[in-house]
């Protein structure tokens, strides 16, 4: 089955029904402490359904989770939703009863606002780690984007800015396409840049023996019409092969959100309502199925290629590990491995260090039978530096040109079975360092 | 029981019956292909036992381990070796069939050179991955090495200078003490500075269900007389609490190995010879066994404290774990955290990355159980920052000044348990990204 998917503009106000709003309210002046003003960049989104929508969620699986996502998990499992409020320069994380408060209030005040019935409202919160909210300010936030809603790209423009933190720029994206006869719209936003390696589940339950290690936060619209229970298996597959496959730093956040509306408006025959077959359901389902991965997957490199300092986008795609856990952990070792990302951030092709990251993951490996080699994104031109072991005849200079490239793929076959993964990564820079250790002489400068 | 130790110069060669030689003969050079010549430092070492000694080792259990450590682990197991050659610049590691001949001539060549019999000699390597030792100019540097043997502490001081790759300084001690009435004397010289979590175990193989994360070499000796198995036994007990407890950019190397000679020239009455007991045997080996873990650790730290772009020096001790394999787990997620070690870098006391770093770990923790605080290394007069997971009254200020230190200890309570582990960990640095990314236009620029 082939995709047609056409990218348009507008992001989360593409798709009917639905309107948005980015407003200034101070969070992250008053969240610091600092006196004087940097930048003023918006710190409040509203996203908001005319109607009420079918909702689903991802959630961070790191243990300590921030009141946001505790508000979040229990009313999205009641599959319906209407309204989304995200506030910037602050993560309301590690901040205990009153920061839980504080997140039931940010939904209340956004459902009164917005004259919603209770538990129709969901929220997001992104910054800095252990600082209450200046309640005062989100209130006044909240009245003031609720006001200003509208459904112009300006205005999804600004909601899109209005959720970055250390991001560079907005991260955007909306596609239509045809679901039973109908046109479908479907758009989402997310910001991310630093402590960038999700780990997601739509409980926040820590998946059984695997340890994940990111803030990123993601908000999808669509007039598509789907059962909220189609939605979230939908949504669980599309964010396991995006949002779960990116890394920046090897930092799981306690915040990493993704959260979808589905307002219906579309009218197409609604999906997951009509009982399991090969039939024209389960055909649309596929359709739907692929233009969120289309839309994860998009947001989600964009996270990587907007992280802290990256210079270098890599794709590591591991095949022939013994299982798919070990291509997945062989993947992550490389990916995460402080040595190997300064070595693409220098475009040094130095395979020594990527085979001593297999060496010491936990999946099996057996030096003598491991290809490695580089191409440019997505190709098949495999440029072999490793085969079974044994450097190649490429020369140096020709691995060079390969991993100076802005983006390449770096190809490992173990040849021990059939398990594949693929990571999206980035290099560790100078810029990464310098952001993030920060400048205790302005609290401003310190990240999440 | 109090250990009453001396330090004393000499290192190595500090023990009697010892004697050590350090040269240069081009290894660098030649094995990055480079034409010029950059400081040439010296890169080759042999450390030798004036009789056979008892033998112990520990190596690296990444699954992709280099030719000397191939080499190795069967001679320690026989107990008993006279001489070690080491050389710098070239790790013999991912060399094939080759790299595990050269590594084999190394040994025999040094025996036959010293007149030694054959078995007797043990090697070791650090330096690039992935490239053929010059073995002419290996065995030339053996040659001159065997020729310039001698027992001064200038002879010690190259040897220590001929292992260094990227360290900035030799790392040696030497101590003596009083063994069954004898005068004892324990010398070692290591080096590290980058690619440094050791997991290492005396077989080479993989503990069970554990993931471990240097190059680091170690070299001891000691004029104790000692049975190999309980010399075995004393180094891993020592490695555990040192080599094994530090990171340094959270990398295990393909190379990581410590030595022990012990030649007996003391004239104890031998330990782990006599029957088991609480009697003068069991004591002799408790002292036997504090100097060796004395000079482990101090070589072990010596290892972070010279850290590739190291500025900050961290003691991270968890205790109130589940129990100690999740205390090690914590631990060791907090200090090879990329957000923990740049903020350590910027003297910013940012607590929210480090319980982070927890929740995401596969420790259990509890977020409303976990204490957090600051003390001078070894102190129990800690400033606590967080409280059963609520931030204390401690100011920002104070809490910087806690973390502006070159060295501190993070005092981390789970509060869960008896389980406890501490790591000696690094900040993370710009210069450790500028080091390592080398300048692919200068290969002897690019590091292991």
């Amino acid at each position: 089955m082939k995709l047609k998917l056409t990218e348009i503009d507008g992001s989360i106000i593409a798709p009917q029904g639905f309107k948005a709003a980015g407003v200034f309210c101070d969070i992250k002046r008053i969240g610091t402490g600092a006196g004087s003003e940097k930048g003023a960049k918006l710190d409040l989104a509203l996203i908001v359904s005319e109607k009420p929508a079918s909702a689903a969620g991802m959630f961070t699986t790191n243990q300590v989770c921030a009141a946001p996502v505790k508000v979040c998990v229990p009313r999205v499992k009641k599959g319906r939703a209407q309204a989304i409020v995200i506030n910037s320069g602050n993560a309301n994380a590690c901040t205990g009863k009153q920061g839980f408060k504080d997140a039931l209030e940010m939904v209340r005040f956004t459902e009164q606002a917005l004259n919603l019935p209770q538990g129709s409202a969901l929220v997001g919160s992104t910054g800095r780690i252990g600082l209450g909210l200046p309640m005062d300010n989100v209130r006044a936030g909240i009245v003031e984007a609720a006001v200003g809603l509208g459904s112009t790209t300006e205005h999804a423009a600004r909601a899109a800015e209005a959720i970055m933190t250390s991001d560079t720029r907005r991260k955007e994206i909306a596609v239509e396409f045809q679901l039973g006869g109908k046109t479908v719209l479907m758009g989402g936003i997310c910001k991310g840049a630093g402590m960038i390696q999700p780990g997601m589940s739509a409980s926040g339950a820590r998946p059984a023996a695997r340890s994940l290690h990111a803030t990123m936060l993601c908000f999808i619209t669509t007039d598509a019409a789907i059962a909220s229970r189609a939605l979230q298996r939908a949504l669980t597959e599309a964010v396991a092969g995006s949002f779960n496959r990116i890394t920046v730093d090897g930092d799981m956040s306690t915040n990493d959100t993704v959260l979808v509306l589905a307002n219906g408006v579309a009218g197409n025959p609604a999906l997951g309502a009509a009982r399991r077959g090969r039939g024209r359901g389960s055909n649309d389902l596929q359709v739907f199925q692929g233009a969120l991965n289309h839309v994860c997957l998009h947001l989600a490199k964009s996270i990587v290629h907007d992280g802290e300092g990256v210079s270098r986008f890599v794709t590591v795609r591991v095949k022939g590990a013994k299982s798919s856990t070990d291509a997945d952990a062989a993947a992550r070792a490389v990916a995460n491995s402080a040595l190997v990302k300064t070595s693409w951030h220098g475009g040094d092709p130095n395979w020594g260090r990527i085979i001593d990251a297999l060496g010491y993951s936990p999946a099996a490996i057996i030096e003598e039978k491991v290809d490695l080699g580089y191409s440019a994104p997505g190709s098949r031109d495999i440029l072999w530096s490793l085969r079974h072991g044994q450097p190649t005849r490429a020369t140096f200079k020709a691995l060079c040109a390969a991993v100076v490239a802005k983006e390449f793929d770096l190809h490992i076959n173990l040849n021990l079975g059939s398990g594949s993964a693929l990571i999206y990564a980035a290099d560790l820079t100078e810029e990464y360092v310098a952001f993030n250790k920060g400048d205790v002489s302005d609290p401003t400068s310190l990240g999440g």
